[in-house]
């Protein structure tokens, strides 16, 4: 599925004039480009709808910010689309520019994986919803509220992971699971990269009083604003789980080390004084009167036993064992 | 308690047209929609009202995060209930919609348990307060106001909760204490997720401008509002108090487990030294003096005595015993 | 001291009115309402007053968060008394409420120990200072001041508090200074809670711009203001000092359990290769040339002397001695 | 030089007259009060410029919060001098009150150390740049100036302390480093507490509006107010520094706990099982065939080095030794 | 390359007067200083520009924080370079001063090392893009944008060593990566101190309204705002996995004690009772059956190996080997 845009201009184009043949209404044309590497193609674009060369710049280049300008003559959005890769199972992102014109959305990202905008499409193809009546706006609300949608999914991915990790750790804290614990961590931090800029974007779309954007549009986007919101709470309340984590996986190891160390306590505390009174009675002296005694041995272990026990009846009461 | 929203409608019509026949008042109507899986039922009166697509399917969604929309002709308000479940003691939730208009409320929830609603219904049915002759902004605040007034109930259980779990830790920390911290503080961070924004939603109301709004319910807004503040300074407050336990569960820990260590140094520094003794004199060397000497065994038992008192002495001094 | 309020209203109308007799500047009304929980009294006034039922509520909950409102008539403000009870040597608490008229102040607590409001009674009765002169703006002025006066005396008594703990906490720490530690937090979120939202009041009775407070009694409330500020700015430093501290306590546990840690280690890497070669020694195998050599004995003694000491250098040039 | 209020006005004047015979600009005259507890002086001062008693009283009051107030005939002033006495090797710290009116700047302090002064009344007597050709409010920044540039010095001093103690730190921590660092910690918020006010003192003076301020000396101003931010910048950066110091500190504990520990696990590893060897074939058992072989004893000295270095290597590998 | 400013002037003049001979556009001037200790240099240069006094003190002072100065007839910034030097692999930094006149742009700076200013320098004389054909507006643009890309190769250098040493940490935490963490957070502070007041300085240039800045160029101011934020963004993400680091370390160090305990413990629970046990049958008393008992010394082999196994297989299911 890599277009090139002039034959998708045309494709677009009919199929969406087939949808309209009936009305005067003016015609939305999309412009999706897979691939901007290929940068003769956007160049080409850009001249021909007359462009900034900073926004075509902005474009090419795959780390950019979470942003929306506006230059009058059109809108200029960036943003960026996260999805779960359930085959790798972990986070997959995206930049998509989405350039809004008077007549026109052009829509630019790397790979050709269509998932987020294709039940667009879909929705374009099938006349599903008030989409083919409405303006470039609405199809670009449309293609907004696709991504913050995704972003729902990603989330729920994981919280779920979140919930297994701390199962897990509250069951059998493991080294390991510091490591797990680290890498959601870091994906929280990216995701938030990617939301807390976004809800600018969406609510200067919304308050930014273009021309571009029709009154009608405004509560859609007011609704993608509030998602955002939504999975920037989401975020932060995930963050603050995992913090809590790290405090239980912390005090978990110092809790087994307590263990270890009352194990180590106890059993060197009993036998250390009994070891010391078989040394005693292994000494060599000529004169220790309490080895010829006849009942000395029976009654030596008796006391050993004594001493043994009450140790580990302190120990129990103590609370060690 | 299903309603059906018709039957409710004429029901309460009835009841509402009785208590002010005398009246030529406009007359509220309050529809409660109980179950919003039933979504024709939602969409037929959604339909009968004019209201936005975009507001059914918030209404719908029950994991909204609470809000306020003006929509000129209505306002419309999600917020999040919360109350607390003697039985199994827990906090448990709800979302629950509100729609005001020039003359009616709407309100749509899941779980027909009517507990926060209840008590209003009884003020008007009886006539109790000036519910009856307010318009249904005043309507709507009684409603946020019961909403608020649970909150404070459940924050108190929360509260001696927490109180309660401190006291044990002071007392006799134990690891699932930290599990038990956790679980408040996950409740806190729940809770704070449906206060700060319904703050923001009162406020909204109380600053918002709109006409269907009267000025004499402004000073009834407030009130509910500084509610919802004094309820998430009492969440700001728990959540101080927690974190302040947890450091002091991870500290009590390092006390017992500098307390197992005191007692483990103690026993193996008195006893490895005399262990020692003991063991020269089970060597068994040809020519060892002090082997043949009389008074030899008893005066090591002396020595030995004196060693270990010594040592005693000098932990007793460093405060370890 | 319970005061009816219609015998107090005499009393202080008779002084006042004795103090202007030769003056028409208006006259001002202060009543002072102790216990709160005669509610009959409050609704009394109330209604002689025209005050709003939200007004009088939030009047007799006594779990109400500094504020203040204008109600165009009058100005309600709720504030919190804090004093120190060197009895009980703890921090105490009352809530005022204080209502601002054109010609009247009231202001409502629940218990009568005055301490606050006396040294301002004193002033009226003594006519010193300009009070006489002033009218309700002022006094209200005088109560606030004397209520943040007040504040300044808790805090130093908190800071001796905390520098007492420091030092003790530096010298010999215990575990039950945690305790104490997490108390002093506790008082210090309970004070900040209580001033932060004072400043809001004053604040707001400097900026409001109501007709009810004069110009130049601005001057007087900025004053107020920046003491409330100095109040949180003290609350805040405290609070740091607190959380250095608890760093403090940490790190001399941790401290402690290294020191212990090393004792332990000191003797057992000493005596335990000692008890070794005894032991080697102890064994009975028929064939042990060295058991009979005649200077065994002694050299093995020198050996193992040998062995101790250059053990014991070695722990000192680590430092572990 | 404790000045006398009345002739250190001759003096000034006359001083001040002088520099400017020739030209008939408004004459400025600086009145500079040491000993603040001289409280007649003060009042009479007051009495004669018309200064409003509250600003005597916060004059009089040491422990003042930086602020700025406009009183429209004058601006009234309270900053904190820092300096750093090098023979104390501490800091050192004072309040000084100005107010400037349209012809007469007055600065008023407890101690006579005139340090920060002491550069402008030379440059005033030496006629040095401009401020002799200006007016009292570039008087009041040329001290404004001289008090921050003062911060920078008493800044670089903690700074040396904080680099000093880090790298001791680095190299040979000790318990009392800990108290070291809480004592710059609480350096650090003192200072924070007088810097952060003085900038919305500066720039309240920058932005104020008052007449009493020329235009002219808002690039002055300004300047100071840069400084003032720079001053607060590196209060952050060494506050930031000494917390990520504590880490280190606190790790380095740790560190060399496990270094004790595990020189104990190798000695015990090592000798604890060699001696229960030892201990094996001392036992006295009528029937023991090993005590009769001949080459046994030789045998079992393999035996137990054979372990020993096994262990040792064992232990090697572990990164342990 | 140490320039005189004269010569400067001449030669750059010459080479832009050449560049546009054919138009009638005004011409710019750039003029840069290398070594700003030359303070008669800059001090000539202000007197011909007519800059502020206080402006060419900062010029001159190399700590300044970064900012911008509108002074009607010019702008002036303060900024901070950062590089990377490869060969000392560390970041190194200088300062750069930036006049905006309407037709000059004079930049100074104490190094010569021209790195940033170089390729600015190659497409004004290759008469590359726009450069030539625009005002003094768009060379200090293209300064900052030159300055803020040299950031971005500074911050992949800083997370490439952020990466390597987590990676480390993983797999061998020592001690001395907590220097290099503590080294990398403090370069990140010294960043943010860069980056954050750089943000004002372009936000204000975009939004100032001084008339030396064209419409044409603001486009370009915001590409440079949005630029600083995505470094600050960067930063932020660095600091925050430094402080993930930081706890894998604290946890790994935790880790590796509590194994070190674990080897102690099993080693000496199972050795110190069947040394005890071994001592008993050493002991010298005249009548101890068991000694004489036939079979039972390779009986109590049999013991003691399996109370051995048996007590490893406690540990083992312990989960402790």
């Amino acid at each position: 599925m890599v277009y090139d845009d002039s034959r998708l201009l045309e494709e677009e184009l009919e199929s969406i004039g087939d949808a309209f043949p009936f009305s005067d209404a003016p015609i939305v044309t999309w412009v999706n480009v897979d691939g901007i590497h290929q940068v003769e193609v956007v160049e080409e674009l850009g001249q021909h709808l007359g462009l900034h060369p900073l926004v075509l710049e902005d474009t090419l280049n795959p780390e950019q910010r979470p942003k929306m300008e506006d230059l009058s003559d059109y809108l200029f959005i960036v943003v960026r689309m996260l999805d779960w890769d359930d085959g790798r199972d972990k986070m997959i992102t995206e930049q998509i520019s989405i350039v809004i014109g008077d007549s026109y959305v052009v829509s630019l990202k790397e790979h050709p994986g269509g998932d987020v905008l294709e039940p667009i499409r879909v929705r374009i193809r099938e006349a599903k919803g008030s989409i083919r009546r409405q303006g470039p706006d609405y199809l670009a609300y449309a293609l907004l509220d696709g991504i913050v949608d995704r972003y729902f999914g990603v989330l729920e991915r994981l919280g779920e992971k979140v919930e297994d990790l701390e199962e897990e750790l509250v069951a059998h804290p493991t080294p390991d699971m510091l490591q797990d614990l680290h890498d959601l961590r870091r994906q929280m931090i990216f995701m938030r990269k990617a939301v807390w800029p976004l809800r600018e974007v969406v609510g200067g779309l919304e308050r930014g009083g273009s021309s571009l954007i029709k009154d009608s549009t405004h509560v859609y986007l007011r609704d993608v604003h509030d998602h955002t919101i939504q999975v920037m709470d989401a975020v932060e309340t995930l963050r603050d789980m995992l913090s809590g984590m790290l405090d239980i996986y912390l005090s978990s190891i110092s809790n087994r080390m307590n263990e270890v160390m009352k194990v180590l306590t106890v059993f060197a505390s009993i036998f250390i004084p009994l070891t010391f009174v078989a040394g005693v009675y292994g000494m060599n002296f000529a004169y220790m009167p309490e080895l010829a005694w006849r009942w000395a041995y029976p009654v030596l272990w008796l006391v050993m036993l004594g001493v043994g026990l009450s140790m580990l009846l302190y120990f129990r009461r103590k609370r060690w064992l």
